[in-house]
């Protein structure tokens, strides 16, 4: 009986790498040199944080180095991923591979005339390192920059992945609760923070999927405001924007809540963001361009003279890493297909003074899409 | 009264700007285009995640993105950097300063000929953004790879910098004796990890400065085990491998426990390690190569027949980033300088079985060097 099969999350390695094989020679390519290492993870499980993957039709290495030759076999191997071979270099496993090529590597066309063609992810090395992979093919083969077959593949989810992404965002939710049991007046942002990450940890999450953003009174205007050690104020918003990485996989998630009575002018700004949000939700659907929900959010917000205090783009996608394609931004013609997971986030900001983010986890579904993230969105006052 | 000269931890940003600035047109430079956020971070201040600095003879400015507005005029001007403008981008940082060169840029030097010519850091863009730049740039400038200045100057840290890190790794220390009390036979690794960045939080800590690495029985031979929701054994070491952000810098330090009573076998491994590692601190002095430390501790581990098991380099540097420039391993033939702070980190693993590091951080002194890290070493047996 096979292990994996029994495991409804157990990840499809060898049908990602197979279907990738598959794609190489409709791209003219030999071999695919993958460097961007969620990609590696993606297509053989490994985590290490040193790796390079040479995928070619006759069969895959990953090249690592000394500090991984135990965890390369054991999530490689361990995993059954077919006819993946392990190569432990003692330099860069990116120039490793280059210069295996350059020993090894042969087109796979018999009697071809044309040159080995290597393809590289343009986005995923530094210049220097395709200089560097360039020399070290000596002539041998030709680097030719490809689009992002990987990360395109990764855009939609399979069942397995959706069911972890669904545990991750479920887990992330759950830190909500320890946020509004911890926010008071006086207690330091980072002490919220600390408390929900430890629960994060103690849940079994392997860290958060980015440093958590908790942003109290005039901070709560900083998008990005990381928890700092300023303490709450007595009375304002506080920005709770948070995520965990669980078997791999991350969830984000936004909450604002109000310190002490607020304004019609602050509920006011809530319900207009909660309402942005909700229009943008309403949009998704298969065939709908990530551009047309971003426009849902704005044109909600531009009623409401609130367009712009809202500076940032209405969601992006999410899996592996915290941020994927799509993005759900102006002029981004990528159309939605079911089993694309995004997060919807629009917020305002006014500088100085204050600001509302909304954020939930969505998974585009045939007809429309299934919200993860459970749906309190109601004003939390403490 | 100028306020940045009342604290000892305030950075030279304005200094180190200018150094770079001196050093462009000896480098045949126009500017420089940093896009290393570190880097960014250690010229200008600025912590947020898009950026791209360019750093001309008459000023610099700072190109980041609408959700960084607050946050960058707080961190850049906030702190009294000279001479630096903002300019808040639709699009990439790094684009929108390439059209601002194409646009506004002018060799410095009047009635020159030569083309203008703009530096960039090739290991810290993509293959992709070069590509880029070079079509923002309208054949106005020429990309030239430069070597990397600002890595360079950040090897060596002043005064308030090695306060920072000196802060960081009292605090990473400290987080040890929160190991010692929670490993116990049975309590899961994440646990363990869990307690210890609670810690750290609460003590201010921006975040950890990697994934805590926790890794027991036999786990400890996987180098970086990093905490998993496997129990801790009845009899077996334990490597813990941790630090701390605290201040923008990093802390490093490892330790290795034993559950239950060690093995003679055990016991001579812990020393032997415990040996290399002193060696290589002793052979710690301004004028020493990196190759020579990591050739110190080798030599130890030789002896011992345990070479083979000393599978990563000796030791790295530190500060803003967890690892930084020199790496002390072999063939590495920079020289070491006063103000330069390093990790010594020897270990040896036997694949199946277990693993030992021990790891100090130490900055280089103008006669050997000073060990921050408290040196507690004996094995601390549970």
């Amino acid at each position: 009986m096979n292990h994996t099969a029994m495991d409804p999350t157990a990840m499809d390695h060898t049908g990602r790498l197979r279907r990738l094989q598959a794609s190489l020679s409709g791209h003219k390519l030999d071999s695919l040199l993958i460097a961007h290492l969620p990609n590696v993870h993606y297509l053989c499980g490994f985590t290490g944080s040193a790796a390079a993957l040479m995928v070619a039709d006759r069969g895959s290495i990953l090249f690592t180095d000394g500090r991984y030759s135990t965890q390369a076999k054991e999530e490689v191997h361990g995993a059954n991923v077919n006819n993946v071979n392990i190569v432990i270099a003692r330099k860069s496993p990116l120039v490793a591979a280059a210069e295996w090529l350059a020993a090894h590597g042969r087109s796979s066309t018999p009697a071809s005339l044309r040159p080995v063609s290597v393809g590289i992810e343009p986005e995923s090395i530094t210049a220097g390192m395709r200089d560097r992979l360039a020399s070290a093919l000596k002539g041998k083969a030709r680097l030719r920059s490809v689009p992002p077959l990987v990360e395109r593949a990764r855009m939609v989810k399979d069942a397995a992945e959706i069911l972890r992404i669904r545990r991750a965002v479920e887990l992330g939710a759950s830190l909500f609760r320890i946020a509004r049991r911890k926010i008071r007046p006086g207690v330091s942002e980072v002490e919220v923070a600390a408390a929900m990450e430890y629960e994060a940890r103690c849940a079994g999450a392997e860290g958060m999927s980015f440093p958590t953003i908790l942003a109290s009174g005039a901070r709560s205007a900083i998008v990005h405001g990381r928890a700092s050690g300023a303490r709450i104020p007595r009375r304002g918003f506080v920005v709770c924007d948070f995520g965990v990485i669980l078997a791999g996989y991350c969830s984000d998630r936004t909450r604002t809540v109000h310190v002490g009575r607020p304004s019609g002018e602050a509920r006011q700004l809530y319900e207009a963001v909660l309402e942005a949000q909700q229009a943008a939700i309403s949009a998704v659907r298969p065939g709908v361009t990530a551009a047309e929900v971003d426009g849902a959010s704005r044109r909600v917000l531009r009623q409401r003279k609130l367009a712009r205090y809202f500076t940032h783009s209405t969601g992006h996608g999410l899996g592996l890493e915290i941020h994927e394609a799509p993005r759900l931004a102006a002029g981004q013609a990528q159309k939605l297909e079911p089993g694309m997971v995004i997060t919807i986030e629009p917020g305002a900001y006014v500088p100085g003074k204050w600001g509302v983010r909304i954020e939930d986890v969505v998974v585009v579904t045939s007809s429309g899409c299934e919200v993860l993230t459970p749906t309190d969105k109601e004003l939390v006052i403490i």
